[in-house]
């Protein structure tokens, strides 16, 4: 489904649906609005269902929304002007692109050849608050995203998939594999630029790593977005979210899977994230992603794209139209994160051994320890045939486990230590090294090997 | 035992040991040192067993230690002058502080009245590299730390007692116990200003956190502290930190459990920290502690410290000798802390059950989120007499489980939720609770109150 199939003036009815049919303005047009007090200038937004008829709302150019009341408007009209100040210059890796920004018909960006597919599995960039229950519930289609943030059409054209609907807490290793065959399917088509995935931020960073591993050698970008406020609420962050990703998109030379979203509190910069390398260090703030030890692959401020000086220490695929990609969906959900503390009861880890788990995760302390205490049934664990992986619950920095002797002594008893591996990334990947291995052996070599910058190579200090 | 007794050239042995003696100079005086081509001013260190006899080792003013070869010196000679450029001023909590800082002769310092309790718990403060092995292990007592950070007397008189010695890793809820009645018999002689308790890195945010519950309305700060890097290396910030701790005993108005360290990459600012609030969010970095969803109490900057403005939001005891304490050092280890993550296995609750847990913390994603699968083993769980509890993943920002269906149907459950309790605080505290409580009703009432700034009134959104 395309934009252009979808209702040109979803969730306004009656009056104010009437008022705008009457001015010939569809969504996503810019609109003057002039009342007796005020002159507003914006983006056309769509309404929702329970929303009154009594008020048109747009989007200003700094980004929040307003609804005007009907019976305050005194002329409403579309006006060419364009929101972005910049016409051209940033886009440079493709040809044709420069049409886009002179163009004066909006309509005619549809028949440019830059396409992204936008694949919807839920969460609150899919939201809208229940006006019942004052709670938020994902209930629009990745169509409904797309109408939401209409400028989208300025730069490309969004092909909508809305293909789960899912909080991603509620997302589980075999929604993994069922993206990656969507994502698969998509590059195979060798129609996109680019493919945004829409996801809710609760496990947005362990989709991202574990489509890092089951998407290798990608031909083209692979851009994860979520959203921290529904799109439907004057302080979203979806529509800017989802600009910068599809910023990237078009224009990364590198491909891969990474996710963006607000790089600050405020509404200017996006942060894009090695898929592998990130987290969601706040539960509510709208740059509560954070990239661990490296920073932030690129920054996007409007249009144009800043790539980090250092991501070329980072190994990283070229953008590759003829590359063929090496596709590994499958994950074993029988690996144990277990984060260790004082008080921790190591039996727990007998019963990791009788319930068939394979490999355990262990999130130590400090540079990758446990305490002696558990050291007994760690060998247990290991002697049974169950592989043992250390990460550190510091969620910054190394482990080392040569400097001390409680590191040395899990080392003796062959617990493997995985460097900067995120504790999260380090779950994920085990689940896909296990479902990709026909021997420990096997796995032990894919977790130690750095298949998509899961290992850092230089960290500041 | 006091600094005193302990020997005047610990480690100093054969030429090296009688060039000292020679001159008159004991460990922690100020000494010049001039060679061929240099002049080097600093304090005398102490050396350890396995060190060579060939070289003096001082701290220069930056900081660091440097080691220089007897056969290179040409003269070594005690100075007066002090390292500290502020002679006056910061000090203001304490009569007669002053005459320390004026004082000619650095042993009157020790007929102050101000004194500080150091209670050794071992850790890598207490640490040195074990040249054989390359590895760093714990065999330095209370008394050696004070010995190797001889700047401290200038400041107050320092009482170590060599308590425990063990890395922190290894310590467990019964040692917490154990701390806190030494802690309290410390404050009950009414003798001393501050008590400092010297702990390994690792998980020296647990103990904080189980002290400040065990220790309510102390009379006095007591102040935990701890090193990176080993106090026998040239880059050990042991000697600041503990510098840190110091003034902050010394000076603060207030009373409660802390923690000083690095607050940034260099030496020159220390972090103290509310014992709820802290975490170790680095496995290497010296300022690897931060202060969670809350600025640092206070900054020491030498002997200068700045309580930050903020610090009156948060609910902290005046210092007040006549103060009772609240003592309540138990704890009862049957807490899990589960992490949840996409894959879990909801059955593992089911474990909990069965092996006699009284209470579950649940570290949830986003705003305080499980999968809806663990939904029904969550409601067994409470069922059963377990208390279920949320906190999240995130680390920074607060739950808030009426936003999405996920969460209502959480509290409908009767998960309780957290706040912004840090998930290690919230472990430690549920161990407390459930140690200090005839009934479920009296440990969720005690969850549910803010007794230590566990809690945080406001945060930055």
């Amino acid at each position: 489904m395309s934009f252009e199939n979808s209702d040109k003036l979803t969730g306004y009815k009656e009056r104010s649906k009437e008022l705008l049919s009457e001015n010939a303005i569809a969504l996503g047009d810019m609109v003057v609005i002039k009342t007796d007090e005020n002159e507003f200038t914006g983006l056309l937004m769509p309404r929702y269902e329970s929303s009154d008829n009594n008020h048109i709302v747009i989007k200003l150019s700094n980004g929040y929304n307003i609804g005007i009341s009907i019976t305050k408007i005194r002329t409403i009209t579309r006006t060419e002007k364009q929101t972005t100040s910049r016409q051209e210059g940033p886009f440079k890796l493709f040809e044709g692109q420069k049409n886009i920004h002179n163009s004066k018909n909006s309509n005619n960006i549809l028949k440019t050849k830059f396409k992204i597919a936008l694949i919807g599995t839920g969460g609150t960039i899919a939201s809208k608050i229940n006006y019942r229950t004052g709670g938020v519930s994902a209930v629009l289609s990745a169509s409904d995203i797309y109408g939401s943030v209409p400028e989208l059409k300025n730069y490309a054209l969004i092909e909508p998939d809305a293909f789960l609907n899912e909080a991603s807490e509620n997302l589980r290793p075999a929604d993994w594999t069922a993206i990656a065959h969507r994502i698969k399917d998509k590059v195979a088509a060798k129609k996109y630029q680019g493919i945004i995935v829409s996801h809710g931020t609760d496990t947005m960073h362990y989709t991202s790593a574990a489509l890092s591993f089951a998407l290798q050698k990608l031909s083209i970008p692979v851009v994860l977005v979520g959203a921290q406020r529904s799109s439907d609420r004057p302080s979203s962050d979806a529509a800017l979210n989802l600009l910068g990703a599809v910023v990237f998109a078009l224009k990364a030379q590198v491909s891969g899977v990474f996710v963006c979203m607000h790089a600050g509190p405020s509404d200017d910069v996006i942060s894009c994230h090695l898929g592998t390398r990130v987290r969601k260090n706040h539960t509510s703030r709208r740059d509560a992603f954070e990239s661990i030890d490296t920073p932030p692959i690129a920054l996007m401020r409007g249009e144009i794209m800043e790539m980090n000086a250092q991501a070329e220490s980072f190994s990283l695929n070229k953008r590759d139209e003829t590359e063929e990609i090496k596709f590994k969906p499958d994950f074993d959900k029988r690996v144990l994160l277990l984060k260790y503390y004082p008080g921790f009861e190591p039996a727990f880890i007998d019963y990791a051994i009788t319930t068939g788990y394979r490999a355990i995760i262990l999130e130590g302390t400090g540079l990758g320890h446990v305490g002696k205490e558990t050291l007994p049934l760690i060998r247990k664990a290991i002697e049974s045939g169950i592989l043992v992986f250390m990460t550190s619950q510091c969620i910054w920095g190394r482990i080392r486990m040569t400097v001390y002797e409680t590191g040395r002594d899990l080392l003796d008893a062959g617990v493997i230590p995985l460097s900067n591996m995120l504790a999260e990334t380090a779950t994920v990947k085990a689940m896909w090294a296990l479902a990709n291995s026909d021997s420990p052996k096997m796995m032990v070599k894919l977790m130690k090997q750095n298949i998509a910058n899961e290992i850092s190579i230089s960290i500041p200090i």
